[in-house]
């Protein structure tokens, strides 16, 4: 992999997602080396993807490219790679570019979409976990509208403008809001010679509540916009199975789409190498100690998604989400730094910050640790902290650019078929 | 296609571009249907493809709905499509989504890359016409530096940062300056590791002078430009082959290049159907007459790169460009117009309102009718030129915003591999 031995110790991160990020920032200018593996040479702020899948954002302002954000830090390699196994016996990782031998190791992974093993749904309903991924949502979404106008069968038709979200959580419901205004205000104009009334905005959800984990009153005015929006929301339905044509489902109820977009689950992007006595089966987190050091093997860290810390207060390891990963990578980093200069590391005690998710033009839900609301101000306040929490001026400036222009305007122009996803051509992209 | 038959006569423009924009745009609001076919749902800014290559400009911000450019248009359709064949006979399109009877037809399908019949080239060679065109260089650029950072073979590694650019025109001169500028200022930041002196840029053109058709001044000053930024710029020397290893020459100079990017030469987009003698058989143009109407064929117009209108003037027709597309898309749709009803038809007259080429930072060449500059100022108008001829208030709002700040920070953010080109993975994309 080319990369110099020194005599300061290595420290391999896998992962430049929230958590790497934050673990390698707090490594920065330390008596370490220090190389960061990511299979992109880009970070994605994964909460905005559903943006740019409904055509209101451009791709490229919600990814950083990783070089850059380590451009003047010595002793810091970045490599472009998979790693495909860990050898804890050995130090070292495999990766396709080459073996590194490390002498601490942070797992920062991240995780993937979980599919319950059903292979069905795997092959033919969407994800939406990289940008890549929600690019081909926005392909879909376009090249079926463009479908149903050419098709004189009715039911065709339908399936075509049929949408399923299977899930309802912060991706699911923020997803299926976007969507609901893309009917709203966007496909009507884009498309006169359809009846937009037979556009269906689907949302299932296993059990009885929307985001699961926020307060309930966050939960129903979730709902409450969503349907004021027209999106037909599912509770207590599980979906079965999906064959490309029909979504069955536990209840009466089945759905004829040609777009089912998966967000019901997702598990830790563990990797090969590790004992399976590390691995939480499902949904296949690292078990780590209260110093995110995955158990039995002290020189390696897993932080973020892909760790399950259990406590207490949390017996299911914390929530999946940027606010645990930020904050474990910091507490990582700082405690390698600690162990190295021979002190007492800390325990991490999460500091929830609380959650949000937006549903529409001017329809969020916000909870604090201490208050609670939704509607106008709260859009306001996640828009706030989404624009800051950004990485980048230029990122930040077009975002708020693009927001600006989409609120006033009511409009989203990055409608465009840049890879078609359906109707494969010589610009396709080669797999799903 | 699912076009109603109406009593007003039909007109099917083929194609999307400068040319096809035009003429959609003079034909609105008239006693006429008008149908837009185009395999994209998108306008593309051809003259800013450079930089979406070189990591300047996000694609989506050079693109344009095409839906929304008509969205409020009677009588207006349009058709993702590819046309295959056209039956003047009939008067009908055959399209990959069915066939369409026209009254009259503009084919205004633009130019494609001419590899003058040498597949090896078409094999291994970039081309830069379309944007995932543009993003495919992108993605390569960055790939070659990845793995130039792994070889420890040095006759490797400088063949990966070895980039030839093949035709002086201005596609070539504006891609070899901004890659010299991403040589500058992005890459040593990027890979300190890599000795940046051994990044070559080769600009290779077959006759004496660079941006053939300009005045000479600029020629010299453009070339002038290049080589104060490290571009090496090779004249009368031709390439005769390309094996993905090796570019070979007329001369005694051979490069050994990860990357070729064929801009030497392009050719109209002809479809199957008319008969051979509406075709200037090189570089496939359409001959029209003084109206735009393909030769023998009263019905049947073709504007823009893809007809030929040989006049003393110029005998081998108009600079194959966006002015004389714009110019000939507009008096076509008047055309068609005044012979509804019955009026005389206006012959086209070329208002050359010059040339123009941009090579870096404070670095332009401009040819108006009266008045050549060069440097700074020709800079700031290229700019504003450009800026103000890009559709729409956001993609205009955005470009301003990207270039403002790269200028400020001499940085580039968008260097990031969406869909990998060379090491395919499950993001990539299909075929080149």
């Amino acid at each position: 992999m080319n990369i110099p031995q020194t005599c300061f110790p290595r420290v391999v991160i896998i992962g430049g997602g929230f958590a790497g990020l934050a673990a390698a920032r707090g490594l920065e200018e330390q008596e370490l080396q220090v190389v960061l593996i990511d299979k992109h040479n880009y970070h994605t702020f994964q909460p905005l993807l559903y943006q740019v899948a409904t055509g209101g954002l451009e791709p490229d302002s919600i990814a950083f490219p990783l070089r850059k954000r380590f451009n003047d830090v010595e002793n810091f390699y970045f490599r472009l790679a998979e790693v495909t196994n860990i050898d804890a016996d050995q130090k070292e990782v495999q990766t396709t570019i080459g073996n590194l031998a490390y002498d601490y190791l942070i797992i920062a992974t991240g995780s993937t979409t979980n599919f319950f093993g059903n292979t069905n749904v795997q092959k033919y309903a969407m994800e939406m976990k990289s940008v890549p991924q929600s690019l081909n949502i926005r392909s879909l979404i376009l090249e079926n509208f463009e479908e149903a106008l050419l098709t004189s069968n009715l039911e065709d038709r339908k399936k075509l403008m049929n949408f399923v979200i299977v899930g309802g959580g912060p991706t699911g419901v923020e997803l299926a809001g976007a969507l609901a205004e893309m009917k709203k205000e966007i496909l009507p104009k884009d498309y006169p010679d359809l009846d937009i009334r037979l556009m269906k905005i689907n949302l299932i959800q296993s059990s009885g509540e929307l985001l699961k984990g926020m307060s309930s009153k966050a939960s129903e005015k979730a709902e409450d916009f969503l349907i004021k929006l027209g999106v037909d929301v599912w509770k207590n339905l599980r979906v079965l199975d999906y064959n490309g044509d029909v979504v069955s489902t536990n209840g009466e109820d089945h759905f004829r789409a040609s777009t089912v977009i998966w967000a019901a689950g997702v598990k830790g992007e563990a990797i090969k190498g590790l004992p399976e006595t590390c691995l939480i089966e499902r949904p296949a987190r690292y078990k780590v100690d209260a110093f995110n050091k995955v158990v039995g093997l002290p020189n390696i860290f897993a932080i973020g998604d892909v760790a399950c810390m259990q406590s207490e207060s949390y017996p299911y390891g914390h929530p999946m989400m940027a606010q645990p990963a930020i904050q474990q990578g910091k507490l990582a980093a700082k405690n390698i730094l600690s162990e190295l200069k021979g002190k007492a590391l800390k325990p991490f005690v999460y500091n929830d910050k609380g959650a949000m998710a937006t549903i529409g033009r001017n329809k969020a839900v916000v909870d604090l640790p201490k208050w609670k609301f939704q509607g106008v101000f709260a859009w306001f306040v996640w828009m706030f902290v989404h624009l800051f929490s950004l990485i980048g001026f230029r990122n930040k400036a077009v975002v708020f650019l693009n927001w600006m222009y989409n609120y006033i305007r009511f409009d989203r122009e990055t409608r465009l078929i840049i890879r078609p996803f359906k109707n494969k051509n010589e610009y396709s992209f080669q797999e799903k």
